[in-house]
């Protein structure tokens, strides 16, 4: 322990999002049955946060029309946090009555992506969260409502994005109703000093509510990024297995954090995250067979562990 | 600028190892032309730094041989500093005939690495260090000696490498002579936690002379652990074009911090490495072809510079 890990948090939540950032960026359709397989077995192998799907429409995204079905079968599983992405109100609709724990709605920082992304400036995706909220109370459901702006970092088509628009955007959000807020690197642009001024800040403005960074391993800094998070005491990151994944919006996005990479890092520091590694490379490798000649990512599942490696001795 | 950022060194060397610690593990062989092509490209793109060989009995390293043309080669070009691993005093004495400006003597901190690689303990080699240093003397040339301790996260062979021992060895390498010490991660097992831990001790053992830091992304985790040394203000990192190499007496370690991934991150994070990105990059492409069907590293290749990327704004 010294000054710089003072914060670093004992334990950590790897938040699994292969089955919707790494599905819907990929050809291969894994079947009903498939999904709900890979839940199961990433909740025996200690996962306890899933996204399991999307409320897009099936005619934008065919790899999520089942996620009503997925949904329900997540929602079998004790102990399970079962999140969807929700793009609007609609999707909110079907996320409410499908009893999700959470549902995630996406908001672009950057105002071109935004509009490229989901045909709605940023201040308009923040006024269908108020309509969610009004949703969501009315329902009298429990589904919590995370709101996550992404480009946090900066964006393909735009550039640059002021850390004040990030900062203005997610007060919005709090404000509007959402119960917590996150930040995305969509693209793969953020680097660990911009984490560390975006996060400290973002930490100041939410507080408990800023509750999971997202990150993009487009250019190999995704757990350089998440080890700058970390010493800011954030406690729960979005990670994907096999790494898949990627932005259809934003060209040249591939690769999101990937699960089983970020599962031996924090097991090396010493950080509890529940999962069992060996299980979870045995699930990336059933997964890996599935998406055959689709590109995945990592290098654990290369290398192996490490012989002798004991994380419970970190 | 926060806590955490306060010790973040403003620049930092990024001593190219592709030539002595990549090219050492792959079968293709360059030819002195080919590597003086490197090196004069290397500086031409901002390196100042180059490991070009290393004295080994060319039996045992054939690809290797031609250390002295290269040396000789890397001399003539003004503001480069030319650097040769040394595995003992016979080594010692040829890269001062080919005035180095400065020769790496490697250690293992496991014993039985040591033994394993070296054919000799960890303490017969700082004896060796001594010879080196009174040859040094003896000699009058000015070539600089750094004692870098390899395998100072852990080991293939024995496992767990103790903490104390680590700093023992880097004392006893000041005590003898070297000029200066450096860490190595030669297998890959290294965390952001363990390098907070370690380096920071290295720092209070050894202050200005802790020179170096050497990192293997054998599981991913190369750049994070490069940025926990950072945050302690370390400012000099290894690393190889493409990420080439590994060590050929560690099973299953592969692949050093890519030059041109890390050079990036640096960038982000507005330090100055004075090296000039797309260059590099160019130099990456026609390296990795004259090695084609070897494995090559690192994410940015592929990705490219984010659009609108401006470091000098950073």
């Amino acid at each position: 322990m010294n000054a710089l890990s003072a914060r670093v948090p004992s334990q950590v939540i790897i938040r699994e999002v292969g089955l919707r950032d790494g599905l819907q960026s990929i050809q291969t359709q894994l079947s009903t049955a498939q999904k709900c397989a890979w839940i199961r077995e990433a909740v025996a192998a200690g996962q306890t946060e899933i996204e399991v799907g999307s409320f897009v429409p099936a005619r934008l995204l065919p790899q999520m029309a089942d996620t009503p079905e997925v949904l329900a079968y997540a929602k079998t599983l004790p102990g399970l946090s079962a999140s969807v992405l929700v793009p609007n109100l609609k999707g909110a609709e079907r996320a409410l009555e499908g009893e999700a724990d959470l549902m995630i709605l996406p908001l672009s920082a950057s105002r071109a992506h935004s509009l490229a992304n989901l045909r709605k400036t940023p201040d308009e995706v923040v006024a269908e969260v108020g309509r969610i909220r009004a949703a969501r109370d009315a329902s009298g459901k429990k589904t919590l409502i995370e709101g996550g702006v992404g480009t946090a970092f900066g964006c393909t088509i735009q550039g640059e994005v002021r850390v004040s628009e990030v900062l203005r955007l997610m007060q919005a959000l709090l404000d509007a109703g959402a119960d917590r807020v996150s930040l995305a690197d969509t693209v793969g642009y953020a680097d660990p000093g911009a984490v560390a001024n975006l996060f400290e800040q973002a930490l100041r403005v939410a507080g408990d509510k800023f509750c999971c960074g997202h990150f993009h391993d487009t250019r190999g800094l995704a757990l350089a990024n998440i080890h700058a998070a970390l010493l800011l005491g954030v406690r729960r990151f979005d990670a994907s297995l096999a790494g898949i994944g990627g932005c259809p919006y934003a060209p040249g996005a591939s690769g999101n954090a990937s699960s089983e990479d970020l599962a031996f890092m924090l097991a090396s520091m010493g950080i509890a995250t529940g999962i069992d590694i060996d299980k979870l490379l045995a699930l990336r490798a059933k997964v890996a067979g599935w998406l055959a000649g689709e590109p995945t990512h990592g290098s654990l599942w290369q290398a192996g562990l490490p012989k002798h490696f004991n994380p419970s001795a970190a």
